[in-house]
């Protein structure tokens, strides 16, 4: 099925459940050649690691990655580099009350009508807990990407309603990020949001928010027609996370709203480099970078675990009143901590194009 | 590199420039014995076809699929079935005078960047002539999903600003649509949408808009974590076509502004059958199917081919005004013909996840 | 199920039967700007086609390609090439006797078990019709190693017991393979091979045999580990092939009578190049190529379709006598004709790689 | 690349290096609700283990494989079943005389010509180590074959020029391969296949031997067309196999001497099934499993690790004599130890083409 694989050349493949023993990732097709050490790895899994303030999960995961193969004196090796992360602060007693309840917004109810039976600790293999595994790769990604001289950010763009208005200038984006609680790279907007997140947890609620993403450096060229446009395979890349709902590039939903005279980018010349003056499109034409910065939003829905009590039913169907159990530990906004993973996918997507793109031409 | 290619099991492989002597497309997968003839794909075709009316390029192709393998006596053999439409009204005289300028919105420069050369005419490969393929095999599909009891209608959700505010109940929206010009099921909704794309004609101008898509009778258990979620194929497949610029799925975008609260699906049983009660996730649960309807949008970029004269380069870098040739013939809103193409890429993705589905269980 | 497909960057998909409207192949990811005519894939497939003397099948198709996509003034896009061959001298009327009969060592028993039906004219999907395609999308991958100094030739090895014992040095092998009616460089051999087969044609009967091939010119790396061996590759390539039954390379089955110290090739510095010294190996070394020749056999089992009555069964499972209706038209030795059919398989293979290889390091 | 990525449904995916911290597989695909066990893998471990007799290496691997993921309570659950085998007895510091030399019949030339560089202790990624990973999976497929009531058995057919000549009835084959030192099902046979070992081993030098196998109770269907043949898959499994030069099938090479009526299979009703004959073909027709046994053989060169002295160059070009370190551990034969990972092949094989076909009728 290799529904658990992502990219063509440069090819994770992802395993594990939430409370197993561990989880991990095999990424095949890396160029050999590539220094990469395991604490460029950890250094980014600390993004994602939950634990760090009160915007996010308690859970206390050290998320240590370990390098099992494909790297030898410092550099990839053109063989699978196996990465693994031991699962520590898993703690299942807690779900023993819920686990044959149907949970609101969860996958228990698909998972076990699609396979018969689920292991559903901590939500199993459809926990949120996998992407630890595409944040390591995505830095093995993002360190080829480096080496061509391109660089992704992502960022926090709205939580609820509070949205960030401009943009601040590419070059210094990066610290903004790394520099904000949220990755929320505007101070002040990223303080309303953290009033909304404190309302919400409050009264035992969720709330939803969407994460922007600026890759640059792209040369002409990334990107297959037809159907491995650049924009599908991240439009593919962004749903495949977990709560994620919308994904667009560009002006996205609001391209329709707009006339082709207005979102047309024109062409000019600058520094005797072909490139469009706006950047309505996004970054690609056709499906295929045009060498402006690819850059676009994905939505993600409010965490479907709330403290408040819920209506639902028990695995035989009887009703019951879902209740999260004491001290369940979850993620006010799952939009924060998508930051890291939806840049280390933006990076994946790049670097299997990248590679990909060395076969257009004679 | 396959990036003509689109699907696992059901797989399609389009071939063909605008403006060559055909196009066409090759379904693998299919699976033996099911019914199907050229009518029924010609009646999809006809729907795509532009000429109709005053809302679409008036391009007169008749649009006819010819099989030419794969089907025995009216039915499927399990064998490749190839699907040749024969160019027949392609003009590619009218673009010798910008076939040397970088079109706005369009794809020459990518292409040419890419592969060093590029066949233009019409648009060549990057055309959205492409599409008719993508229908001719989303009508087998559609026949698939019927034998299983499964439906996909796609319709005009928006023109600029002019949205469907309440779809039509399932049963009447079939018919709804396919009455409509616009295959808008609201027709004062219709009406308010032909107005602003009469107005952007007038001025040489064109329009974005969106598309929905609703399909039923899906089982519980389509789709496949992690990577091949339902909704992440579903994206790819829309991000693959032209002039599309975002898709989302159930609330979309919108989940971002709600809480967990008012966005979970609350379980229920209704004629002894687990379903949920409200639907904002838009059908799946963890990638995968719930049982209730599989609904979403597309948001479509206003046509990038227009009357208006746009500053522009030519190959070389030098200034030009770029001005579409007299007579040229496009779609003032390329969203209204995408209807179709959205409607039969539903229909392949469902048609691919049936079938992966079979091997979810021993 | 991407089974009528082969290739990975470089990839093929055929369709098509033996007795319907036409053939084809489509090949996607073949790099832009190769020089490629519809007179070069044609003088491949006259080599292939039937009825150029008493040694093949004499059914008379003309086999002319026509080019459809993918090709502009003489050069390759980048786009899917598409190249249609019509089918002309498909005389299905003869196939009436004995459509509801069992063919020994044909494939209708399996078909019709395995899709419920089967087109079964002239041996339909499963004739070594299809093969016609593989040649012309040959002829485009012999085109590409040339551009980078590498050649493929495949040769008749051995008819019945009949089998040549010294192979011609490389720069005639061509020319002498070419001037042969049966592939074969060797004339006095040929001259006993045909003797062989005129004596089973005279008593109703058939002949197996073996293909070998030479491949020259490679760069080291070409083939991956573990999986994508270049010789895992080959083997497929060549077991995917209608009648045969066995693949080797360098040494083969002999190999396996050999000691480690015989059949080590030691490595030499020749024009200060690192080689090895003999060539047991074949060409590879743990799946990549070394640069030495590529060289390998094909086992082909004797023609299934022979005049000679045989036992058997109709569709309903009763005893028949199998006869082949007067004036049935078939090869005496498949292994002849398949040679530019394995030829066009090894440079299939090698394309693929090639561009595989691209990858391998930063 | 994938190029560490076997099969379509059921696909493994392995990963490491002979003297790293461990290698390992993730099974991705495999049904849900299957029993299985850590113990049944390492049973099927043990056999492939080195150490046992005088005929394999003496490296003393425990070889004891953990289930990561994708076991609950002891079934399958649909997600990717992570298994990893700790290295052990890795002692690298042997390796470190001859590190920077050209191994004859080793593929640390070509590894470092394709990827620049190549972490060689021990064989590195290039070692038949890794076939430990294919034997976990495949008693994995086994199992799976096993609940749809289908048998794989591989056995030593022939070691040099002693061969087996009668095999064994099937009923018996599996008892007498397991009793055997040798996997080899004849008593007489395997004791004079052990003099040629402790011969080749007197005197410093390898054998080469081949593999047969042999599997039953397929049903009628398996193995899609055209490029997807059962034997094409088979081929590409065996020849991705370290030191295997050749495959065949049924009669293989033999075919290429029979002549059509004694090759043909004639179909005959026996018990009121269909079925053929006699088995020359070896189990397929047209690519499709025939519901007869499937047996092929594959042919393994002698070890290229042998103790005698042999001319090389270093790693520089310079001549040297390549001499193993004193205490090297290496298998006079590395067909025996061939013969579990074959019938782990087979069996991956299989259960892929099971999974496969259950997508060929509606």
């Amino acid at each position: 099925m290799s529904s658990n694989s992502f990219g063509t050349i440069f090819r994770i493949t992802t395993w594990g459940e939430s409370h197993g023993k561990a989880i991990g990732v095999v990424i095949d097709g890396c160029p050999a050649g590539l220094e990469i050490s395991e604490e460029e790895i950890n250094v980014a899994l600390a993004k994602r690691a939950p634990g760090k303030n009160d915007f996010v999960s308690p859970r206390a995961e050290a998320d240590l990655a370990v390098i099992y193969s494909g790297v030898f004196e410092g550099k990839t090796t053109g063989t699978p580099i196996s990465i693994i992360i031991f699962n520590q602060d898993a703690d299942s007693s807690k779900y023993e009350a819920i686990k044959n309840q149907l949970r609101p917004g969860h996958a228990n109810f698909t998972y076990l009508e699609k396979y018969g039976l689920f292991d559903a600790c901590g939500g199993g293999r459809a926990s949120a807990r996998e992407t630890a595994c595409r944040v390591a790769a995505g830095a093995i990604a993002k360190k080829l990407l480096k080496h061509f001289k391109m660089q992704v950010t992502a960022f926090l763009n709205s939580v609820a309603d509070v949205e960030i208005k401009n943009l601040p200038a590419q070059d210094s984006l990066r610290a903004l990020v790394d520099g904000s609680p949220l990755f929320c790279p505007d101070d002040g907007i990223a303080g309303r949001m953290m009033e909304k997140i404190e309302e919400a947890k409050t009264v035992g609620d969720s709330l939803g928010g969407t994460v922007g993403f600026v890759a640059t450096g792209l040369p002409v060229g990334l990107g297959d027609p037809i159907y491995e446009k650049l924009e599908a395979i991240l439009a593919k890349a962004m749903m495949s996370l977990p709560a994620s709902k919308g994904f667009e590039i560009g002006e996205g939903f609001n391209a329709s709203c707009m006339t082709g005279s207005s979102h047309n980018d024109f062409f000019v010349k600058i520094n005797n480099k072909i490139q469009t003056e706006s950047n309505h499109a996004g970054g690609t034409l056709g499906g295929i970078s045009t060498g402006m910065p690819l850059c676009g939003r994905v939505a993600f829905k409010p965490t479907s675990s709330i403290k408040l009590p819920q209506e639902s039913l028990d695995l035989q169907g009887a009703p019951v009143i879902f209740q999260l159990p004491e001290g369940s530990r979850h993620d006010p906004c799952v939009a924060i901590r998508a930051v890291p993973v939806v840049e280390a996918m933006v990076a994946l997507v790049l670097a299997d194009a990248l590679l990909l793109n060395r076969s257009a031409k004679l």
